[in-house]
């Protein structure tokens, strides 16, 4: 199982923010068994997150996430880039009004928005793909969006982490359905550094389904972390053991 | 000025380490006057990586800034990848391996490598693309890489950020002579949501080279920062203001 992080706002582009949702749900998305095979941070302009999103699916991911750009100002452009995408019309999605008028009402009686009224703006965050289903946000407001395609789901879930985090707390029971990747790792000391690439290619060929790599930690790179990643935990758990045994030895 | 940030390293995609070099280095290149069009992380893979330099170059950028993978071990492709990407040779670079023994002297005596001896793993360090200069790395080992192509600037950096950070400011000076991009921003309270819009297509039609965006501060969005981004300062900053005159207005 795979999935794409693309992180659509200019704010990280300039600096202005840590990319903190790309780092939580890369780590959520592990844990899950999900492989995050890209992580790409777009500005708010439809043309290129489209075409973003398109790349993603022609990298045959079972998931593409997006982050942000669902708010209710003429810069939140994701839906619409979405459908650009996936060839969908943009349509008035009843639940996504319903989540959102019950939403105002609730954020009105806070005392946290002057008005519960929906207005054009308010609206838009109601439009959605055709097809595309829609999860309740009750930290923020605009409702996370979750299209099936052919080729991949798309997820989209808004830029605020909390209730990024929140929504995708939500969907995960949708994602435990599919086939999972297992990640497994160790430490070991490496003292003829020469002998790392001729047992790693031995290990690589021997084990074709599992992907290790090693990792220096500090200086004369002695001290190794090493990662083996394959759909099969047992395929990943060998290949890693032969290695050490094989560096141990050497 | 434009540029692509790619950082290379499964650590980011696991959801290990939170994408700290991107997050400066943008900052830092949105300050020199920089455009970050778009931030990439990709795993050790020579073929995606070069593809994704490939894509930067199809954007047109001015600068490439890659971090990760530049150390002594296989999993380390990077420069094998911007060879692959630019269709250079990898050769081994008589400056590099100058740089590269006269650092592991100095570890040796700091007492922190167990030899100061450049075996084939540290030696791999010293290959670079055709071309390409180095630039001394007195924070870590590996050197960074500057690659000027006709159509962009490669420029590779260490992963390590402390390493990254110093050599970056060493190249400043390379950067600082072209042409800049100006960035302003500003706050204001919206008392009526539904003029925004068309106030903001008003004002990209009549300052077509300025990029004016709008970004809500918090529930009911009337607290709004405005940012507005042009190579000429002075019109961003006649945007921005007139901008915020005619939401006042309103």
């Amino acid at each position: 199982m795979s999935a794409w992080i693309i992180t659509i706002g200019d704010e990280i582009l300039v600096g202005r923010i840590l990319n903190w949702n790309a780092y939580w749900l890369a780590k959520r998305l592990t844990s899950l068994g999900v492989q995050v095979k890209k992580i790409v941070c777009v500005p708010d302009d439809i043309d290129v997150i489209s075409k973003t999103i398109i790349d993603a699916i022609n990298d045959k991911v079972d998931f593409i996430f997006t982050t942000g750009g669902l708010g209710p100002t003429p810069g939140d452009v994701t839906t619409e880039a979405i459908c650009k995408a996936t060839g969908r019309e943009l349509i008035l999605n009843s639940k996504a009004l319903e989540f959102i008028r019950k939403r105002y009402d609730e954020l009105y009686r806070l005392g946290l928005v002057d008005s519960p009224q929906i207005n054009e703006a308010r609206k838009k965050m109601a439009k959605t793909p055709e097809g595309a289903d829609v999860i309740y946000n009750d930290v923020g407001v605009a409702p996370a969006i979750i299209l099936d395609t052919d080729l991949a789901t798309i997820i989209a879930l808004p830029g605020v982490p909390s209730e990024a985090m929140y929504l995708f707390e939500k969907i995960v029971p949708r994602i435990r359905t599919r086939k999972k990747v297992a990640v497994v790792e160790d430490y070991i000391d490496v003292e003829d550094e020469s002998a790392l690439a001729k047992i790693l290619s031995e290990i690589r060929r021997e084990y074709p389904d599992v992907s290790i790599k090693t990792y220096p930690i500090g200086y004369g790179q002695k001290r190794m972390r090493v990662v083996a990643i394959a759909e099969d935990l047992k395929k990943a758990e060998a290949a890693l053991k032969t290695f050490i045994n094989r560096i141990r030895k050497d």
